[in-house]
């Protein structure tokens, strides 16, 4: 993966503008938290791990204007402030809400007590520098736990876009390809365009083709055919959350996927780190789902594509229910149903490491 | 129904473009078979009843200016030749075999012998005329013996378009809703936008807003979603081709719909003139499926939205298995397994009427 999706630089954010592919790589230099607030809004930084290290130095953004020697409980407010603002920037991925409150945590650190506002200030910057640097680390353990999995297989099925733009380095589903390409192993590709924003066929299209990883670009509604032609040994998707018993919310499309796969008797896999684990979610449905405007279905090609004035829906994700997935695959190790056990293992390792 | 997608109308006829709609009502007069059979290609006339009309017309134009009085056998030849030329410009549809053929049987009918050429050529013209006045009873009657079966349902799904615009007037799936109407019965119907060509959004969100029915605009993926929100009642599509065992070849995405459906309980009925049924294919596997250009999937809507020079898979239709048809609703009644038996009993029908 030579892509960098997310860079701190000359005391900045430079991310790829997203937007802009497939046709032109383009990079966006991102100094204040609105301008990052918006950048996660309109999906130039996009993917749920992505979103999560994008928001924590969009926090560091917003403060790092507070005096240095200022008041600590009033610099406090603001890290707050700013923690809550960018997190209502989208409500489905859970590794925002994640990312931002850690910032929190680390602002709150009993340790800093007596510490100056700058100190703090600098603290927070070195945690997003941290969650960049192990979410490459977390992204190439999820690709050699999904590559020993996958390896006997030839042909994968993804949707949406869980590559290396959908993280700093490698990706989520499409890591255990990049991991298996470094063995010598190369996979054929089938890739969902994904409607509405196409995110498969400008996003994972184009960074499989700059990774030279043989694929086949599909409409999402030739996935099932496909299927029953015999070309597709495994489906392998992301996930922006993951309830406690196994409930997945990922990119609209995945729910009807995971139908379609179950119905040929594909295995479909999941692959996040286990930061997308939201154990205060007891099932899908009490996952948020993001609803975004109606013109992307109906506009979104550069020309108008439906009548004016016809009413759309436009969820962005959806939920795929746990007995449709037949494995995890996480940074720490590749869960098995019962999904509420081996979740909850690595969600308490988590939280005692 | 008040659009007219096809007309005879000075000596031409005259369609209206449907690659120009949703934005642009457009008509295009055509003059020649082979304006025809470019209008068949590009889709500016499409659906399967809709194709074998035209293609009538068609081969009126390629044959309208041989000499009056020229020989009889030079002229069946030319009408032959015709046939053959508009029948391979689209592979899936059997209604397009199926009108070329009537046509080529009236050409050749025993009572014409002994008559001029003039002769034939008017009969001929005749025979497309009337295939054009047919289509608009079937499709009634398909609306009728439709909204028979659904009309205890308040929420439909359809795929692609199968209205007014794929036929003369009324449609096929959309016809029981037309006539719902009419009884003072309005469906929600739920519609499918139809990757690639978006034939969904662009002509049945045109054509059921022109009409007044509630709507609601989703992407092909989007389905799964709304059946298990519970919003859809039952499913109606199209065909392009029926098999004698009850297979069906409709447009891409018809498969995958068909199988959310059943994992859903949701009934999935097609919608289809008898014609459409072709008992020398034994099984969906051996009617022929149209690929069509990748740029269809990779440019299509005014701009590149995938990398330059990728494989791309496009199959314009795919074959929905007979034991996911609750029903086929023809203009002669409701068919219902084993479809070998029923598609049979009103196949002899018509070839006895």
């Amino acid at each position: 993966m030579t892509l960098n999706t997310i860079e701190w630089k000359n005391d900045s954010v430079v991310i790829i503008d997203q937007t802009q592919l497939p046709t032109s790589l383009t990079f966006r230099t991102i100094t204040s938290s609105s301008a990052m607030y918006d950048a996660i809004k309109e999906l130039a930084v996009r993917g749920a791990p992505a979103i999560g290290i994008a928001a924590a130095f969009g926090l560091y953004l917003g403060i790092r204007d507070f005096p240095d020697h200022g008041n600590r409980d009033e610099f406090i407010n603001l890290v707050e402030k700013q923690a809550h603002y960018l997190c209502s920037c989208r409500p489905t991925a859970v590794n925002l809400a994640w990312a931002c409150n850690l910032m929190r945590q680390k602002a709150l650190d009993e340790s800093f007590h007596g510490h100056s506002v700058s100190f703090i200030k600098k603290q927070l910057l070195k945690e997003a520098m941290v969650l960049l640097e192990q979410d490459t680390t977390r992204c190439r353990a999820i690709g050699e736990n999904g590559f020993n999995i996958l390896k006997n297989y030839s042909t994968l099925l993804t949707h949406c876009n869980a590559g290396g733009l959908a993280t700093a380095h490698y990706g989520t589903a499409l890591s255990p390809i990049y991991f298996g390409q470094e063995q010598g192993k190369l996979f054929h590709v089938y890739v969902d365009e994904t409607r509405p924003l196409l995110q498969g066929s400008r996003l994972t299209a184009y960074e499989l083709q700059a990774n030279h990883i043989p694929m086949t670009l599909i409409c999402d509604n030739m996935a099932a055919v496909i299927m029953a032609q015999g070309k597709v040994d495994a489906v392998i998707v992301g996930a922006d959350r993951i309830a406690a018993n196994g409930d997945v919310a990922n990119k609209i499309g995945t729910y009807g996927l995971s139908i379609a796969a179950a119905f040929h008797r594909i295995p479909f896999y999941v692959a996040a780190p286990s930061s997308t684990i939201d154990s205060t979610c007891q099932s899908g449905e009490s996952i948020p789902i993001e609803e975004r405007n109606g013109m992307e279905i109906t506009h979104n090609f550069g020309r108008q594509t439906a009548p004016s004035d016809i009413q759309v829906y436009n969820p962005a994700f959806d939920i795929t229910p746990h007995n449709h997935v037949s494995a995890i695959i996480t940074e720490k190790k590749v869960l098995y149903p019962p999904y509420r056990e081996s979740l909850l293992s690595i969600v308490e390792q988590t939280n005692h490491s």
